[in-house]
């Protein structure tokens, strides 16, 4: 992305910070980082003040911040924490913001030692979280590429998926497509689960083999420039019974609920509403036993959470899943799941993969 | 593992507790969960005291929670840490050991808040982590089947490597075979770096093709059964010129001491001396940027590091990485990296992949 728009966010976040009389704060939570300067390295942390912004960094990854971020880069050969406190130091500054959701308790306590009673530390955590949960024109573009290499790599599976391939296998040539079509990496463990272990929301693939007559229940997303996708979609080898049947429509009417009654204004409580109520109504409402769906970008889960309790509003270009699910125990589990934009009126789908159950 | 196993490693963890006075401890940290529990999944937390341990865990990880673990089981809507407070205060606990390494600045607050003051925190970090630095039996074998399909999978992949392929292509393909071959993932993000790119010790695989007389750098590792391996090797196309050659050899016979030089007894530090006054011997000391090496298991880092200034002493049956480099910017860089287990009475090289420079 442009230099500018780093700046930009840096702007806003900076705006943010004076509300809270805060004159600098570091940042240290990776996803942040990325967002506000663009490096997308594995060690790293930010001082943000109205003066200026830094990058901390240690020599692996010189080059790259200096390719990557329009910042100030320091490089510092061993911890990074005691060089950007003692930076503060220098400048005198008698606060400095943290992330104290993403600090551990032990790190905190050190930085407090090395600040000294002088300086008070606040907590900043969810302030770049916030900005994050609303995307941009760039970031949405992101978003929809991650979903088409996640998608693309899904259909070209399908042609692979029969009676006799392992949970494994179809995960490997899951991941290997998306790699393939421009995918930096799976942005979450891929899910395959068939037969019974499609009742385990979370199941990790493993090598038992697709039987003839089961659920094949496969959650995926792309990591692709940064930006993650996801989607759920399940499959039937052989015909379906009638139960199945019944379960599978259930969770698809609930799906296409929950994503009719996306838009700005709406709370995330009332998103998770449409489609508990639906499965509910239809009998299954005991077997839904997770949230609707959560936010999603530089992070597979990221504000909003679209649950029951949660009073957040929807707001337009925020980037959400919405995904039901019931599960039968020792039987089955039907999960259904699209990216969608919040736009201006409504619900843009970015999943672009069929949603009836496909009978193999 | 056998449940026998998990029973064991939390007695041993209960003595060191009680040498430290601490009769109850929470452990949130994932991989010691696992190595305490068996349980894989990615929500839960431990509840370990003389009287049982007590495994927290969300609806989606019931099935699987009562498969992999001897522990009790508590399954709990929405989270965890209220649960596990209300069962340590209803015991009427007055302290509770909490791994403040890993645990969130604003998370530990909470817990304390729920806590009450009656309840003294301590901060139980890093034992888990010191007893999974030695591994026993079962964990050798474990990482010896990982390390065994990462070189496997390096060795099919050879074949693809060549002028015009891309670094994100070879990616890939190492990817898919490693997961073909039974891993569930990398263990970390594969590193695949040509021609200039190889002197960024952490590049991150793009779309640039490989082309005639360069380096190519692989490291690359996989996780089975939860289990890292580690490796790096490195690539010529076509005939290098006199200076590589050099770089190479340098490299090769820096790393060929410091595996030499792994003992029971030899400090960390010792062993990263070997290495880096090698390379400063051969004129390219300023060019390696990065420690010797670390340890591995559950996690790709883990204790102990191979770095200068660690005065911790290695123990048969550790397993570590020994991985010198040297990157000479804007030319390239050369690293080679074994995952070697410490013996009785010196090291036993795991990867079994030739370390001469490839020329293809």
């Amino acid at each position: 992305m442009a230099e500018t728009t780093y700046q930009a966010r840096r702007e806003r976040l900076l705006e943010l910070l004076a509300e809270r009389r805060t004159a600098a704060a570091a940042f240290s939570h990776l996803p942040n980082i990325r967002y506000l300067t663009g490096f997308s390295g594995s060690n790293a942390l930010v001082l943000l003040s109205e003066r200026e912004a830094v990058l901390y960094t240690d020599p692996r990854y010189e080059l790259q911040a200096a390719g990557e971020t329009d910042c100030k880069v320091r490089v510092v050969r061993g911890a990074l924490w005691p060089e950007l406190v003692k930076s503060v130091r220098r400048r005198r500054a008698n606060s400095l913001g943290l992330e104290a959701e993403h600090l551990a308790q032990a790190e905190y306590a050190r930085i407090g030692e090395q600040l000294g009673p002088e300086v008070r530390r606040s907590d900043v955590s969810g302030l770049a979280e916030g900005l994050r949960a609303v995307k941009d024109a760039g970031e949405i573009e992101l978003i929809r590429r991650s979903m088409d290499v996640c998608g693309r790599a899904y259909l070209q599976t399908l042609r692979k998926i029969r009676v006799g391939i392992s949970e494994a296998e179809i995960a490997a040539e899951l991941e290997y497509r998306m790699r393939r079509l421009g995918a930096e990496r799976p942005a979450f463990e891929t899910i395959v689960a068939a037969g019974a272990r499609s009742a385990l929301p979370h199941a990790q693939p493993t090598g038992s083999r697709v039987q003839a007559n089961q659920l094949v229940l496969v959650d995926m997303g792309a990591s692709r420039e940064g930006y993650a996708s996801d989607m759920t979609r399940v499959i039937h080898t052989g015909r379906p019974t009638a139960p199945t049947k019944r379960l599978y429509a259930a969770v698809l009417e609930a799906q296409l609920a929950a994503v009719d009654a996306v838009r700005p204004g709406a709370t995330c409580a009332s998103i998770d509403g449409v489609a508990r109520r639906t499965l509910t109504r239809l009998g299954y409402g005991e077997f839904f036993v997770h949230s609707t769906g959560h936010g999603l970008g530089l992070e597979i889960h990221e504000a909003p959470r679209i649950g029951r309790r949660v009073k957040d509003v929807l707001e337009r270009n925020m980037v959400i899943t919405i995904e039901p699910g019931a599960y039968i125990p020792r039987q089955g589990g039907v999960r259904i799941e699209d990216t969608v934009v919040v736009t201006a009126r409504g619900a843009e789908v970015l999943t672009a993969v069929p949603k009836e159950l496909l009978v193999l």
